[in-house]
């Protein structure tokens, strides 16, 4: 069974990349809550409590996978948010990049990851950042950094917590097409 | 004559601010228009348009230095702002820090950061980050965060431009008394 093509995102995702980002056990509920307000910036439906900062929707970009078979009760399998980082002309930041464990193992993230680098070399971009922990249990996350060409660019020790270090993987990205 | 005491952010620090900032020579209008925007953030009087993302105005604390002698046309001789860092559970970011070239070589910048270093061990937090730009004409900036106690924890090569990198510095702040 081919794997379907990675979509747009909709309103009705938001609950299960919700869902889906909890499943994962790698985020904090501060974390899902930045994550989901992200989509609710590229979804232009965010509401207005007290202060607010404004930022324009294209600054961020989704993509969605749904999974092969529909099972585990939730449609989408997997999303990514990316994005030109601020300050930058060249730059692009992966905010969020998350598969559901039920469809992990299935070259889900490779595929929403190279789905990126494709968009980022059609803007112009020359580097891809992505950001992640340095703890034991994000070992795996980072090989599947590693994996996918990035390496280790930078590293800001005890960041997260104590003794929970942001690292910062990079590419280069090589400019596609005539 | 005693320097002035810092003091809080005010409405009418927004025009000295900007004037301030352009004339450091050092940031681009798309960095001075950020930069305003956490003003505006913090004075909760940003107005909507289009699509935004809400944060806290807590997020972003300011302080401001006079100038000595009112002179230079401007009252506000220099600024800074930084706040908690998303995520962070006590790494605090710098995010601007400008003094008016008419009032740099007074110890205002010195004088700015230290009671950032202050306020920060007073909220518990345990670093303070400062990202600047890698190009030579940055290398004063640099200096100044080197001699105030801070070193450069990593970078981003050819973040800001080809051949301009990301620079972060980072300072340990020590606890302070009971």
């Amino acid at each position: 069974m081919p794997a379907p093509a990675l979509r747009e995102l909709g309103a009705a995702d938001r609950a299960p990349i919700a869902a889906l980002l909890r499943a994962t056990g790698a985020f904090t509920e501060e974390e899902v809550g930045v994550a989901l307000e992200l989509v609710d910036v590229a979804l232009e439906r965010l509401a207005v409590e007290g202060s607010y900062r404004i930022v324009r929707s294209d600054d961020y970009n989704f993509l969605v996978a749904d999974a092969p078979d529909g099972a585990h009760g939730a449609r989408v399998a997997g999303y990514v948010c990316w994005g030109l980082a601020p300050m930058s002309d060249g730059v692009f930041d992966v905010y969020w990049i998350a598969v559901d464990p039920a469809a992990q193992r299935q070259g889900i993230g490779a595929r929403l990851l190279h789905a990126v680098e494709e968009d980022v070399a059609r803007r112009g971009g020359r580097t891809i950042l992505i950001e992640t922990g340095g703890k034991d249990s994000y070992a795996p996350t980072r090989r599947f950094y590693e994996r996918a060409g990035y390496a280790e660019a930078a590293r800001i020790p005890d960041f997260f917590r104590v003794g929970d270090d942001k690292v910062i993987f990079m590419r280069r990205v090589t400019r596609s097409g005539p």
